[in-house]
C-alpha cells in the first residue's frame, strides 16, 4: 500500500501540480487522507517547496454547523479563507486538492434546504486565481476505506479498498511504466479534440437521448480546453488527475430544454439521485430529483446567476473511468466518465478577452453528468447545419 | 467518555473562552483531538457562534518539513497564518487552543539545531491580539491515548487513558458540582495573591535552591496577574484552564545567576531534560541540558531578544496539578505545577503604559519550570530588604 501511496503522491506533485523549487504549496485534505497528504508533503519538500500547508477538512465540524448555526449565518465564512487563496496567487504558489468521500450519508439528517446554502469548504476566491492563471494546481483522488465501502458495498472492507485502489491506480495510469508519459500522450489527444471542436465554432450543442433534450448556446469565442494547462508564468500542470474531458464556457443566456442526470452525485454532502432540470432562456426554471432536489434548488438560488450554466464538457467513452462501470460518488471521477454541464461560475480562460464579460459569474460551480452512450451530442453551426459530435460515446469530428 | 468530553467542551466554551453570540471562533487542534474538537464546535454553535473554524495540526507534516526543507526556508511561514490571527482580532473573535502530546518522540530523529529554528505552529501575531485584548481565548488540555501512554507508560493503554482523564478532570475541576463556580473561586484567590504581590512593588525576585540561584529584576510598574482576564470590550474569560499561576513581565535587562529546570519539557516536539542556564545582564549566556540543549540554543538565537526573559510566574503548592506528582510533558499543565520563567516575548498588559517600551519583545515565548518545594522565592525591595514570598511552596505574603 505504501508504494501505491508514494506513486500517487509523486504523480500528483511532480507531474500534476508540477511543484517548483521555492514554491509555497497548499494541500486541501480531509480527515482520513493523512497517509497520502503526508506523502505529498514529503515529495513536495524533496522538490524544493518552501512551505507546505496542509488543511484537514472535518465533515463532522460542518455537520455540527449545519445542524446548529443560526439561519442568518449559514452563508457566512470568515474572510481569511479567501485571503489565503488570494495570497497564494500573489505568491505564485501551488495547490493540491484531494477528493473522495470520507463520511458518506453523514448529512442525510440535515435539512436539505440548509445544506444547499452552506457551500464551505468551497472558497469562491479559487475561481479568481484560476482565471488569473497564477497558481499551478491539481485535484486528485485519495482512496479511503469509507469510500471503498460506498463504492463496493458487497465486498469485505479490505478487499473493497484494494479494488478501489486498483481502479484508481488504473484510472490515474499508475499501471503504466511511465505514468507522466502516459498522461502527456492522453493530454495531447484531448488537446487535439479540443482544437478540432474550437475550429468548428459551433453556435450551439444539442444533447439528445436518455431523457435529455437540451440545446446549449456557445459564445462566439468559446474555446475548448483539454488536458494540461499552463500558468501565466509558464509552469505546465495538470488541473485534474484523472482528466478525460474537453470543456468550454457556454452562453449563459441560451440553454433550452430538459436534461436528466445520468449518474447520482454527491454535492456538499448531499446525495442527489435522478436529477432532472428544465432550462428556459438559459435559466434552470424547474428542478426535480428522486432525492435531493431541495438542496439543488437552494444552491441555484445562492446568487443571480447560480441557475445559469458556466461549463459544458464532453467526454468520450475511450477514457479509463467510464469503462470501469463504477459509480464513484465523487465528481472528479464521475465527471470524467461522462459528458457534463455545470451550473454557476465559468472558467474565464475558456473564452477570448472580448467574450469574458458574457460568461457566467457565480459563487457556485456545480457539475452534473448528463452524458453516456445513449446520449447523442450534435453541433449546430451558425447556418443551422447539424454536425454529429458524439455518437455512441465516440468522437465524430 | 462522551460525558467527560461534553463536560470539558462546555467548560472550555461557556466558561473558559466564554464564547459570545455572533462571534467567530477558531479552534486550534491536533490530529487525535477530533472528539473534543467536535464537541467544542457543537457547544460553540449552541452558544450562538457565527462560524467555528477548526484547524488540525499534523505533527507528521512538520516532521516532513524539518527533515527535508532547505535550510534557508526553515524560519519561513506564509503570511496568511498571521493575517488570519489579526483578522480574528479585528472581528473580535474567540479562540480555543487544545494541547497535549499526540506523537511523543516523533522529532527525536531530527537535527536539534533545525528543530529549534522552526517554531510553527506558533504564529507570532497571537501576541498582538493578546496585547490588544481583542480576543477572548482559552488554552485547555485534550486527553489522548498517546499522551496517556507517555504519562503512564506502565499501565495498559485503556487504563492509562482513564487515569489521565481522571487527573485532567480533577485538575480542570470537572469533579466539582459547579466547575465554573469552583474556577471563579480559584480565580479570586489568584487575583488576591497577584494584588498583594503588585502592591509590594518588589524591585527584584530571588530564586534559590535545587540548583538555582537566580536574581530577576522587575520593572517599576510590573503588575502581577492571575486567574480570569477581560477583553477590551468587557468579555470575561479564562486564558488557561487549568490555571494556578500569577505572572508578570520582568526587566529584560536584569537577570543574573544560574537556573536549573525542575521538570523536563517538550518544546516544538523536542524533549528537553536537565536544562541549565546562566544569565548575565538579562541574557542567557550559557545553555546546557542533559538532552536537547542545542534546540534551546537555536530557539534563543531566533532574534535579538529571544535569550532574554519575558515572563516570571509563581505557583504555590495548593493548586491541583503539583499535587498529582505527575509530569505531564505538556507546558500548559506542567507550568501550572511549578513556578516558571519564559524566554522571549512578554505580555504587554503585565506592565503599565509607561513601561511597555521596556518589556521584552521576541517571536519566541518559551516557558520552563524552575520552581518546587525546594526552591525559595524571595522579594527584594528597592531598599534592599528581603521579603519571603514562597517557602516550601506556600505563600508568605
Amino acid at each position: 500500500m505504501s508504494d501505491r501511496i508514494d506513486s500517487l503522491a509523486r504523480l500528483i506533485v511532480e507531474f500534476g501540480a508540477n511543484v517548483q523549487r521555492g514554491q509555497v504549496v497548499v494541500v486541501g485534505a480531509e480527515l482520513g487522507y493523512e497517509d497520502l497528504a503526508r506523502a505529498i508533503v514529503a515529495v513536495a519538500y524533496d522538490r524544493g517547496a518552501k512551505f507546505v500547508d496542509v488543511t484537514y477538512y472535518d465533515p463532522y465540524v460542518k455537520h455540527a454547523r449545519l445542524s446548529r448555526v443560526a439561519d442568518e449565518s449559514l452563508e457566512y465564512i470568515p474572510e481569511w479563507f479567501g485571503h489565503r487563496v488570494l495570497e497564494l496567487g500573489r505568491e505564485r504558489g501551488a495547490s493540491v486538492s484531494l477528493t473522495g468521500p470520507t463520511a458518506p450519508n453523514l448529512f442525510d439528517d440535515v435539512d436539505p434546504g440548509r445544506l444547499g446554502r452552506d457551500i464551505y469548504p468551497r472558497v469562491k476566491e479559487w475561481m479568481h486565481v484560476i482565471d488569473d492563471r497564477s497558481v499551478n494546481w491539481c485535484i486528485a483522488p485519495c482512496p479511503t476505506a469509507a469510500w471503498a465501502e460506498l463504492v463496493h458495498p458487497d465486498l469485505e472492507p479490505a478487499r473493497a479498498l484494494e479494488l478501489l485502489w486498483d481502479e484508481i491506480a488504473r484510472i490515474c495510469r499508475l499501471d503504466e511504466p511511465d505514468p507522466p508519459a502516459a498522461w502527456r500522450e492522453r493530454s495531447v489527444t484531448l488537446a487535439n479534440v479540443a482544437a478540432r471542436l474550437t475550429k468548428r465554432r459551433f453556435d450551439a450543442l444539442h444533447f439528445e437521448g436518455d431523457g435529455t433534450d437540451l440545446q446549449l448556446g456557445l459564445l462566439p469565442t468559446s474555446q475548448w480546453i483539454g488536458g494540461a494547462d499552463v500558468t501565466a508564468e509558464g509552469i505546465e500542470y495538470m488541473p485534474n488527475l484523472p482528466t478525460e474531458e474537453v470543456f468550454t464556457a457556454p452562453d449563459p443566456e441560451r440553454a433550452h430544454g430538459t436534461v436528466r442526470s445520468t449518474m447520482p452525485l454527491v454535492v456538499y454532502g448531499a446525495t442527489i439521485e435522478g436529477l432532472r432540470l428544465r432550462f428556459d432562456g438559459g435559466r434552470a426554471v424547474e428542478i426535480d430529483a428522486d432525492k435531493g432536489a431541495e438542496t439543488i434548488r437552494a444552491l441555484t438560488t445562492r446568487d443571480a446567476n447560480a441557475s445559469r450554466l458556466g461549463e459544458v464538457a464532453l467526454v468520450d467513452r475511450e477514457g479509463r473511468i467510464g469503462t470501469t462501470g463504477t459509480v464513484f460518488y465523487d465528481t472528479l471521477l464521475d465527471e470524467n466518465a461522462a459528458s457534463h454541464i455545470a451550473l454557476g461560475d465559468a472558467y474565464q480562460t475558456s473564452v477570448e478577452e472580448e467574450d469574458r464579460p458574457r460568461v457566467n459569474r457565480s459563487e457556485l460551480h456545480l457539475d452534473f453528468m448528463i452524458g453516456g452512450p445513449d446520449v447523442d451530442v450534435t453541433g449546430i453551426t451558425r447556418d443551422g447545419e447539424r454536425v454529429p459530435v458524439l455518437r455512441d460515446g465516440l468522437w465524430q469530428i
